[in-house]
């Protein structure tokens, strides 16, 4: 977590103590910007948790496409989920920023970019009760950013993927697909836009675009399920539902059947987008069938989607029910920006 | 630490899935690659410690200038060496590779390299002790490696930056320079020979580019002054010696005294490199002058080369002492690659 100042011009070093200062000590934090390391504290018995996200632009968002806010929200929101899974609280995030040069020097809009990105962020993790305790800043010939965060559970206590078995319940939080939905959606209008620097989304698409470009993890729906015992597995739902409980079959070793109609569907989202679509960033997880599951956590619909069934060598690993009939579901992406 | 399978072509699964192999679980790492986090153990009564290090062609490295090797080791040594500087041990690094098409895809070489990259990579790590427990690879129009170290440290007993007192004497490890003169030397060469794709390095250079092209982190050396307490601060020189030394001069609000006599010159190294250079990843460090230091620690000399004094408004920082006089020195970082 170091300056290299050497390599820095001083309108890049401005903008670095702009970004410094809005990070933060406190709480689990005990040491932020300004040595080597960051130092965290995490309570007696507590294992850590890390994930890493590196997010590239064209891959993962667009610049010209996303608003700088968004583009800050998603990237905490895609580690804070990834803790949201293991019900794991975070302990801090760490944010490393790679921006080309017409987004760093100033006079050209850099700084507000840098400073709108980080209004995004900020805000989620204030909500999240997340301290950003470290941010870097690189020019690069492509946008990115790489977002790290650091969580606490009590030791074995993680919700991990491994541990579904046959018989067990299949749920989601919330509805899926709305996100492929508003990115579809943002697509379209540009493919009918002139080509430009920024794309102009009628301020009317908001709530539409909300799922996507805003998405919230579901850190206390996750703390709740492992708090309680509630699940056998859980992993979230970043790639998409047939991709994540692909990954939950193959780590538990089982196989899985979908009710298509029992998938709640968020706003404006089809079939197709709800099994494929991702970056709804709602958990689906595993449950034993007598075990109680509420119909809300924290204000948080839950939705029995499905069950979990023995894995038999060439059948499929998910089969997907719809009333005229069945068939196996592959697990395929979503292909966000080709 | 999640694949983003859709939005991989099967070529990049496949090297993601050798990447994989290459990372383990055990000892204080619970659960590696598979799962939305990975899990980490300390033990009872310490600190995490955290840093995070973003590394851009162009910036950090060049593509065209250094093996894969080097590139591997650099990235791993730049992380660790910040955990040597807070006297932590390492618990696990995580690796986040971005690559141009030609080096993901087949038949290009790609394969090849990243399998390079790792083996300098691990390389170092098993060295140190160090389990890689996350590794990612995404597409991305510039090569880039953003590196995660996670440490601990018994609970507030890190080396920090702030503590150094006027009348501490001032040590470093190793010898200063040879990293700049090695990298030096290399632009020479690269100046004089016709652009390529890949510079041709005289094979009897090797061990005058060691110390640029596989620096050692002083791990080991952190950890005993941690565990002697015998340091008051530390600050691992990864900018170089007027740059870090001035950052504990900051910290710590004090000034300081070196004598340019005393300074250990590495192999082929000017005094300027050894100033200005960086990149060395020896450690800087202040003890109180009653402290007995040893000449060496597990091996590697520890050379005295000034103090601590009080700091005075309007006077130099850092000061340096010659055989012809003495002067102010000022923070100047070397300019890698411009």
């Amino acid at each position: 977590m170091r300056a290299a100042p050497g390599a820095r011009n001083p309108a890049e070093l401005d903008l670095l103590r702009q970004i410094r200062r809005r990070t933060r000590s406190g709480g689990p934090v005990i040491l932020g910007i300004g040595d080597d390391c960051a130092l965290l504290r995490a309570r007696p018995g507590e294992e850590i948790a890390v994930t890493t996200d590196l997010n590239i632009d064209g891959h993962h968002f667009r610049l010209s496409w996303h608003p700088p806010e968004s583009v800050g929200h998603r990237t905490l929101a895609r580690g804070l989920s990834d803790l949201a899974a293991m019900g794991a609280r975070p302990l801090a995030a760490f944010v490393s920023l790679g921006l080309p040069p017409t987004l760093v020097r100033p006079g050209q809009g850099g700084a507000s970019w840098i400073s709108r990105f980080y209004d995004g962020m900020l805000s989620l993790a204030d909500k999240s009760s997340v301290a950003l305790a470290g941010g870097d800043l690189s020019e690069s010939p492509v946008a990115l950013a790489d977002i790290v965060l650091i969580g606490a559970v009590p030791r074995g206590n993680a919700l991990l993927r491994s541990g579904a078995r046959p018989g067990d319940a299949i749920y989601v939080t919330g509805a899926l697909g709305a996100s492929a939905a508003g990115l579809a959606r943002m697509a379209g209008h540009a493919r009918a836009s002139k080509p430009t620097a920024r794309l102009r989304i009628p301020p009317s698409w908001a709530p539409l675009l909300q799922p996507h470009l805003f998405p919230q993890p579901r850190l206390r729906q996750g703390a709740w399920l492992r708090a309680h015992r509630a699940a056998t597995a859980a992993i979230d739902l970043s790639d998409g539902l047939s991709i994540d409980l692909a990954h939950i079959c193959e780590e538990s070793r089982v196989a899985a059947e979908i009710d298509a109609t029992a998938i709640p569907l968020g706003p404006g989202a089809t079939l197709e987008q709800a099994l494929h679509g991702g970056e709804d960033y709602e958990l689906l997880f595993s449950a034993r069938p007598d075990v109680p599951i509420p119909r809300r956590i924290a204000t948080v619909p839950v939705t029995r989607i499905g069950r979990i069934i023995r894995y038999r060598a060439g059948n499929p690993a998910i089969t997907l029910f719809m009333p005229t009939g069945s068939r196996p579901l592959q697990p395929r992406g979503w292909q966000h920006f080709t």
